[in-house]
């Protein structure tokens, strides 16, 4: 298994260098990922390469044993560069030209830019892709994060324009497709189309997807470029990978996995500013996303945070054994590499609050033992657990274009798609059902029961699948505002839910957004009775045609309405139909669960349990991801925990953070 | 009466027409405004028309039997002409071109705009002015709304510095009048005069009312242009209007109201992301406003809500009995035809989600069966009530610049004009008693008294008018932050309340602006012994000289203070010099009321009720606006309810969001 | 003794002088400032100088009897300047000019902006420099205040490549110092260099403090151009200052201190919009850095608030008491001259709503009589309390660059520099210990104890002379992020605290940031047993080596960790490791001060008690800062009161905001 450092010998005094490598290979480090970042080091001026400071570089880490990972250093485009092309600068959605001075200052779409790109990866790849120790190449950093995503520069809105020409043929199937005659917004040239720059109000629901589009495009197109660069030039068993970021951003991360031998991620539970961790599912659903964006391969942490993290403010830090519970979560869930960020703190530049392994005065303490430990039992065990795999009977939804509908029209001032997203992703893992991601286009027929969480911009092949999977008994558990868009975000005038109508048995009547002050009250009835919950968010009115109601609201004038419903088409269809809390989303999960012959694993809150299926013996990963308080977790069997041997059965007590790994 | 619908047919398929005209009879409906926003469609390229598509729609909506309100389309400047004349987009305070994408994206200031705007309603005015169903005109939409009152662009500048030269003549009474010495800011040529633009600490007072006066100049003396190009070509029975919007900003509505045949409004109790309705004091001071606006003429709602609203936020779903409720409140305050927006929700757009009597699915439903009540009612006894009249005791100062002048000068944090206008204002309505709103000019004689809310900016006219309105025994409420500041927003150096001093009976000696964490107390003396409210916002600390305290401070070293005082002067002229809370503000004004010999009503909070007097019968309407409790009002005599025709008498009980319409 | 009022004869009605001198000749008045803003009633255009008006002022004034400081205009380029030359207007980080309209509106930068300077402070040192009553001269007013202290305009990315070329010499100095190989940023030409304008991230730390570092020897620069033009023609006694404003910005207030024979401070306890004033601690401090700016000289508080101040927000008015309490807090600490702002109320402007001795209606009133029994009684006393002398044994560390770092990086949301600082000073202030403010080359010998709060940038000259003090017995108190930065804003890559590890006898492993929501909890242990504090904003886990710990963490994994030590060096040093509570850092100072000899005064909570050393008696100050509560004092002794004669001994009643001023 692959277990390595993020090091940066650049900003390492040399005389340092020997002792690093030492106390890596003391933390039991095989593979070390460098020079993203360093594009100045390579080439000084424009044109001019010098490799000679990364030839030393590979050169020594190769001597003393370690593989390496070679990232290219186009996330950091050179003071040079800015300075004499400054039309690669990217320009906010108020005009504002983005300084050079930090890192991402380029826009995707500049072929000034795209041009700079493929020549340093050329010349990379040349350089060290026959290099038999560099076994993989991660291309530049972070597509689009940090607001990096979105560029309104003149060079982006011609851009735009040549990529809506190439979609839409003519002006005429735009303006017909977006709806121009709206706000008397029909184009009659193709250099009339904005990008969206402020404007008083809004601008266009369709505009605003298609744009999205046209970046997540930018940044693809951008990254295959990097691709067939490297590939011309490395040897065919290095990889290709990018260290992807899962957030709401204009990037599609699924579609841009294609083109990647491996999904990388960078695993930051807590960060700069953020008084507690994320919860343990976001996690999941992180590590969910990148194992299914390649159809369940592997994937690699490229970055796994092990210190407080930060710039200008500086972050939660990490208890003793979070960072070996979340690597172990990261390697439950289908990670079968994991680099820690980083192996030492910087002295300089912005990210020198970025605590590590060894911090800034370069002393091993807490958090080298942890990783050594870690380290330790992977060197041991890792091959077995990474041969072992991971099966889901639930599959989830995810399509990141909706993601985008959603972002701009978030419907109250309370929603936001990761957190709701996270919550009916969590229903399974929380009742321990292993879950996939699905995406449009996969196959649904593997698993016993579909989430279709915030179905809201809908794609015809999902839409396809859906209604064949149900026609043919599959079950499936949607949520409110299913079926609202089609895939050019313009309203689908049916009756909501739209073509699952006849499917969930319903009709949605009428329905309100809740803002942030506001909820109405849920009560279960039948089966469910005596359960409540608020309703936030949203709330649809919903008429059960053949379905049975199984909560309903208990305020306003739509008291006793439906809130959420089951039907029973060939499997069974439950409807959701308002931001229910947790506790009730679990218990209607369950019963669907339950008719779907889905195993359920009833745990306590914050702990996790994971299962990988091994040759010879299966392994289950017990988490408590409370920090506080021991958990309890009472056993089907007898097991032996892999890493101290010992045996468990009947009720065991996890300690706050401790993760065991039980094996069959 | 005029009932009608907002419809859009270019936003939907030309098959459902006839459909939705035949369900538009359903309702009742007699006229249909159409066609603002649609310049793309009569002007598709610089100078050539095209008004086939309007031919056809005028044509058939005449056929089904409707009368037509046209809007001119200039709140939407089309792609093309933003492309070619980039000069008319509008600029913000921070030199920000807004973009094209939205709507409102034009400077009324650019001349350029200005000819295009009068060619286009030139020709529809050609073309449709003499149709016989085209029986009124809309300029434009809502000008001036979500923040397009003030440009800040150098076309905007430099048409500043020539109204400034208009005003001032010379710059020497400019520099006089605004004080430029004040932080060296004497200007030696025109041109050096800047739009308020960004600067580090604040502009001048004086300069900033300017800015303001010259922006809603700009607004009317674009309307005209459109109005005089209007009037030209259509038959002289056709009426012009504006939907006006009456909130802070830069556009002076009753200036420009008198340039108009009718008043029109836009009734939205409540919007996007808004979680209850405005109270509903506000929403009977916007219809006061209207009517007063044209000295009392009956107005028209050209836009009211019938479905949720929003943008990327939606809002609040009205309740049973809300559109019907919000209709006879507008009826019963003056409004002489109701138009609902919209008749069908748009497909796409940025107003994709303004739900409006039938949503997406195109299906009939509650909304619709309630619009239908409401027009059936009205088309039998519509005509009646708008002949009746509408007869106000009491009137309420209101001014625009001085809402500029508080505006620019909030005082505190926590200090909103409109908020807290209405509380003053609502104190009559809270009573039950009819209320004008009174303009500067406005002749005072007919009223009781006059309350003068907030009278920051005064104006020498309505001084005038008020003290021999005083002289000749009228009774006036002033409040806090009288007489400060005269009509060039400079600071009169008198002892507070200036010129009003000797009527009120008292000196303001010292005084203090209360953030938004800061509250003071006040307790009423003599006659209103016991009675405790919060003074928040501002605190005079008052000497009365011949006035009587009717309530003292109770907290800090002004305890005892005087903070509310009434003097005998002719009438009784009330000072009231804290934002002391609605119940102190009614006891207050009930026995001002008392003593000018107003007739109050006392009901539940949330009650409101409307007389107007008929020629045979009078109608009063009993309205609870509280959307979850019933209230019991106790009638002085026997009643017939006009639409049930029902005998009510004694107490009688008003379902939550009930309308009664009471007949003598 | 000078006491003055601010005055605005330029903004005063000419026929109102004469009364105003009458009146200021009551209250008391020797001296008066004039003329700053000023500018274009000198320099009407382009090099064409008219002092007639001031003329007529400087011979009123005198003729009057009293002394004239006089103010350089240059806080308010005029109209004509920034319209012909715009280069002189400030950018702000997004690139947004900022417009004329209000104040200091320039770069300091500009060469252009520089000549005009130079040009009118001349033409004003001829006019007026040798006049017998012109006593002194204030340049400019607030440099840096509002914003203003950095500028990111093309002249200043200009001037700061050529200010860092002066001080780097070489791009590779400068890339090696800023550690320009993190993400790319290697400069090989200066012009490649920005300023830290708009980045999607954050810049490199040590660009900024360099940045900062530039910029306020802009102001530096700028200030010594007016002190030098104005010395060559100004009579040798007049003095030169500039009216600082302590705040965290871009400006070396105690670098700029040593061109000036004094410095002046605006005494503005309560600013428009603020609910409450500035705890007395933060006043105490800023007097403390005046006189301290100019090793002990007195100083003068150029504008000492006289009524509510504020913009379009207004303020606090100051209760009874106030004035006269924050007049002594000053003069207790060392101001040698009180110039009141203002004299009376502008009736336009920005500031017309910054209130004064006299209002608007020009009525002497309350704060007239208070401000004349003040100046009576220090017309009075005065000299002879300033000939006293106040005598420090607490030095308190401060270092304008360190303030930098710290608002780039603050670590928490919570984190507010000046709220710490004060905190930590006040630690001595709260037990009526006195004062000095130590600057980095200061002497530290003459002190029994040196605070060093907050010590995050280090500055070598102040570490070798702490390290000498502890060496030769020298007691110092520490506080968290102790020794982290060198000088250039790059962490230093020691164990913390760094070099005091050994002085302090501990080693901290490790740390967390707590943001506003967040708190740990520290108990005391030992002598502090039973104590019980928040922790907030910062935690270290402080392992001690040779001190002993005095309170420990109560909560998350380091339970037991300990928070604050004590080590026996040579002296006691303590370390202060998280932020806790005012009554903690009472009590863990107490020890200290009682280990260095040092007396303090038990008093309660709000009151203040200064003490100034006379020849021939002692003074006294007991200062009651609350506003609503009576506190009691115990004297050591019998006193009588310098302005009532009235003689003190035992318990004595201080009335809420009262100020005796005892002698021995």
């Amino acid at each position: 298994m692959y277990l390595g450092v993020d090091y940066y010998p650049e900003q390492t005094p040399r005389e340092l260098w020997e002792e690093d490598f030492r106390l890596m290979k003391e933390l039991g480090v095989n593979v070390v990922r460098i020079a993203e970042f360093a594009w100045t080091m390579m080439e000084p001026e424009e044109g001019v390469y010098d490799f000679g400071f990364w030839d030393d570089v590979v050169a020594r880490l190769s001597d003393a044993g370690f593989d390496i990972v070679l990232g290219t250093p186009t996330a950091t485009p050179p003071a040079w560069m800015c300075h004499k092309y400054p039309e690669i600068l990217p320009v906010d959605e108020h005009g504002v030209t983005i300084s050079f001075g930090a890192r991402r200052h380029y826009t995707v779409h500049s072929e000034t830019y795209q041009k700079f790109s493929v020549a340093i990866t050329t010349e990379m790849a040349k350089r060290y892709g026959k290099h038999p120790r560099v076994i993989g190449w991660q291309t530049d950093n972070e597509y689009g994060h940090e607001k990096s995503d979105r560029s309104y520069s003149d060079v982006d809105r011609a851009a735009f324009q040549i990529w809506l020409k190439n979609r839409y043929g003519t002006l005429d199937a735009l303006n017909e497709t977006w709806g121009t005659v709206f706000w008397s917004q029909t184009y009659t040239a193709w250099e009339q189309i904005p990008v969206p720059r402020k404007v008083y109000q809004e601008h266009s629901p369709a505009l605003l997807v298609d744009f999205d589009r046209f970046c997540a495009d930018g940044y693809t197109h951008y990254n295959k470029l990097q691709v067939d660069a490297l590939r011309e030039h490395i040897h065919p068993d290095a990889f290709i990978t990018h260290n992807l970021v899962y957030s709401d951003m204009a990037v599609n991360q699924q579609q841009m996995a294609q083109d990647l031998d491996y999904v990388s991620f960078d695993n930051y539970p807590v960060w700069g500013g953020l008084p507690e961790p994320n919860r343990f599912e976001k996690m999941a659903s992180d590590h969910d996303l990148c194992r299914s964006s390649k159809q369940g391969k592997g994937f690699w942490v490229m970055e796994q945070l092990s210190g407080a993290q930060g710039w200008s403010k500086i972050g939660y830090l990490p208890r003793p054994g979070h960072i070996r519970l979340w690597t172990y979560q990261a390697v439950a869930r289908g990670a079968e590499a994991i680099v820690y960020f980083r192996f030492r703190a910087a002295l300089f530049g912005t990210e020198e609050f970025c605590h590590g392994i060894i911090d800034h005065d370069g002393k091993p303490k807490r958090k080298f033992a942890e990783v050594k430990q870690i380290m330790t039992e992977l060197n041991t065990f890792g091959d077995e657990i990474n041969a072992s795999t991971y099966q889901a009977d639930v599959g989830v939804y995810f399509d990141q274009e909706n993601v985008w509908a959603w972002t701009h029209q978030p419907h109250s001032d309370a929603f936001d798609f990761r957190t709701e997203f996270v919550r009916f992703y969590g229903g399974a893992v929380r009742k321990q059902v292993a879950t996939d991601i699905v995406f449009p286009g996969d196959a649904l027929d593997g698993y016993k029961l579909i989430i279709v969480p915030l179905y809201f911009l809908t794609n015809p092949t999902f839409d396809q699948a859906l209604i064949d999977y149900m026609e043919q008994g599959g079950h499936v558990i949607f949520t409110y505002r299913t079926g609202v868009k089609d895939p050019h975000n313009n309203v689908i005038p049916k009756t909501l839910p739209g073509k699952f109508a006849t499917y969930a048995g319903i009709e949605i009547d009428e329905y309100e957004s809740l803002q942030a002050v506001q909820e109405n009250r849920v009560e279960g009835i039948g089966a469910f009775s005596g359960q409540l919950s608020p309703a936030r968010l949203w709330c649809d009115l919903i008429t059960p045609t053949t379905a049975e109601p199984l909560a309903v609201y208990r305020d306003t004038f739509y008291d006793g309405v439906a809130a959420v419903t089951r039907n029973q088409y060939k499997g069974t269809v439950t409807y959701i139909g308002a931001s229910i809390d947790d506790a009730m989303i679990d218990t209607i999960y369950a019963q669907a669960f339950e008719e779907a012959g889905i195993e359920t694993f009833e745990v306590p809150d914050q702990v996790e349990v994971v299962r990988r299926h091994g040759e010879t013996r299966d392994f289950v990963f017990l988490m408590n991801h409370d920090t506080k308080e021991p958990k309890q977790v009472t056993l089907d069997g007898t097991y032996q925990e892999l890493t101290t041997q010992e045996t468990y059965s009947g009720t065991v007590t996890l300690a706050p953070l401790a993760t065991l790994i039980l094996t069959t």
